[in-house]
């Protein structure tokens, strides 16, 4: 009897259609012919669902989904500025509800300047480090409000929420990470200013640091984090960040390490209590939707940390190779999205 | 009758006490002989004081502070991990106390990749942005607390505040910059996620684009305008944005733009209620202090805001020339923090 493996696919709006079909494509190759079967199930939703039904993410959207065992998502949002859109928040109705409601604490978010692979920095160095992001406190929580909106009088405020709880479980991932890589961990904070916050946290790494003794911890504030970023990214292994100071690092990170359009991420609940979700760190590009001019390799690289959340090692190597030598293979000469996916899933047939 | 304006110096800590030596020396140079005359206060505030006396900022510094026309900070704070500085939070105590003491709420930051100068990007293009970051609000505003300290019950919160008269006033002054520059303003703030502060921050801008049809506006959330800044940091004119996000993307501008040992800086009150305080960008760096390697040009570059502010144009512009030419004839043979100072100032005597 095969596994079943029962996947969730969300390919979403803009060019997220296009690039999930070659990340299915490339998973369907290296599967093909195995052990594990995935059943796929394809949810409509997106800014596209929105406008046609009004909804972002109902009730038994969510219960389907839970019913999975992963997700792989393309990207949500639809044209900037659209009127139609005004009132509804897609990332907030959908992207962060599935990443609250399926409690993914860990966001993990590798960076690799691969060989061949040329970025914005004149000397890159050597770079291959991981942000595990929290992914379900800080200000990310939706707790703010306002006051007298609209007037000279507005008052806005954006509560960052913080818990030891929350706090030590994606402190103890990331130094099971570090172990398994170069063991440098750096906690990356603003404890000078967010004192409250940030003493936590600081607290947390320093108590779970004690358990792993051969694991070389440092800190940086998040404005120092990026000056290293682009002028010694070499120093990084992991790094393990609050949810917002996460998000702005890794786009960096994605940029320094030759565009977004390479940048995998998983959003893992490592307990298993509800599926993890497999994404593109990009967004949708309304702009070039349906041109196929996408770069489908970070929805690529995502199945293989999908593959590698399920304990498909192999195949999840596997899949990392075949990136790897067709960036190394890249001439600079134009190839649509449907020709880079077919490359790299014949590597993989070979 | 010569023109007095009364200078408070505060040189700080580690190299700060070197660069802001640097910064009157140049300051002496472009007065000489001229109408206008600096009356020098000197205080002994920061790590240093503090570990002599216990003080951070009493409320007889500040009010001797306030009898001043403006202020040059250097660097405050200790080494990092100093346990005699454990309690102390020479950054909030101190810099953040002067900033919304003295109602800074223009932190003013600009960015320029000089002729000559190398930075980390392989294809810089043509830098020249400067960044209006909010001083007075925001994460920045100490409103955050902790219950459970030091238990695993622990929840620690940071409260953003936002008002529309912080955020109206400062928005004006960034218009305003972009009308005397090249009448391009880009919003920063996560809109998407920090859905009250962002409404408000959208709101004003745009209210007061519209009394600025001349000016062209777009918008960038924070994790997307540091991709930019790295691959097209040319698109930038002025930068608006709150205390935090101005904060993060300032220190990347410093490295973009070859390092944060250019990057000036002036908090700004632009009422003229409070003296304005002009620092460099950098920290106190003690690794270094004391042996003359500190790049004294960020703090130079500070007199030139400075003057600017106080309405002297023409010594601000002989002061920047002078930072420019010397920066064109670098050769990358090492020079001492004075050697640099000696020659920026003997451009403005020749
Ligand atoms: C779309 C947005 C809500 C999201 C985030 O801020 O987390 C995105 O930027 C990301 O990094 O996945
Ligand atoms: C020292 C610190 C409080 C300060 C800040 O965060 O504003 C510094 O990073 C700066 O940018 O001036």
């Amino acid at each position: 009897m095969p596994r079943v493996v029962k996947l969730a696919v969300i390919p979403g709006d803009g060019i997220g259609p296009e690039v999930i079909a070659e990340a299915e494509k490339v998973l369907d190759a290296v599967t093909a012919g195995g052990d594990v079967v995935f059943e796929k199930t394809r949810f409509s939703l997106g800014a596209g669902r929105y406008l046609e039904t009004g909804d972002t993410l109902t009730d038994d959207d969510l219960d389907a989904i839970k019913a999975h065992d992963a997700i792989l998502l393309g990207a949500v949002g639809g044209t900037p500025g659209d009127p139609r859109l005004a009132g509804a928040n897609i990332e907030r109705g959908l992207l962060l509800k599935l990443r609250f409601a399926l409690d993914h604490y860990v966001n993990l978010r590798p960076s690799k300047l691969y060989p061949g692979q040329d970025g914005p920095l004149a000397e890159p160095g050597d770079i291959d480090f991981v942000v595990v992001r929290e992914g379900t406190e800080g200000p990310y929580v939706g707790n703010g409000g306002s006051i007298r909106q609209g007037t000279p009088h507005e008052v806005a405020n954006e509560t960052s929420v913080n818990t030891a709880f929350g706090v030590e479980r994606v402190v103890r991932y990331a130094f099971a990470l570090a172990e398994r890589r170069s063991r440098r961990l750096t906690l990356v904070h603003k404890t000078n200013v967010l004192v409250n916050a940030g003493r936590l946290w600081q607290r947390i790494v320093d108590e779970v640091a004690r358990e792993h003794p051969d694991v070389a911890v440092d800190y940086l504030h998040v404005d120092a984090a990026t000056i290293f970023l682009v002028t010694n990214p070499g120093r990084f292994d992991v790094i393990v960040t609050d949810n917002l100071f996460g998000d702005i690092l890794t786009d960096l990170a994605g940029a320094v390490t030759g565009g977004i359009g390479l940048a995998a991420s998983g959003n893992i609940n490592p307990d298993g209590d509800f599926p993890s979700m497999f994404e593109p760190v990009h967004g949708s590009a309304p702009d070039i939707a349906g041109t196929q001019q996408a770069d489908p390799t970070a929805a690529i690289g995502s199945i293989a940390l999908l593959l590698d959340h399920l304990g498909l090692q192999d195949a999840a190597d596997r899949v990392s190779r075949a990136i790897e030598d067709d960036i190394a293979a890249r001439t600079g000469e134009k190839r649509s999205t449907a020709e880079i996916g077919d490359a790299i899933a014949s590597r993989l047939k070979a």
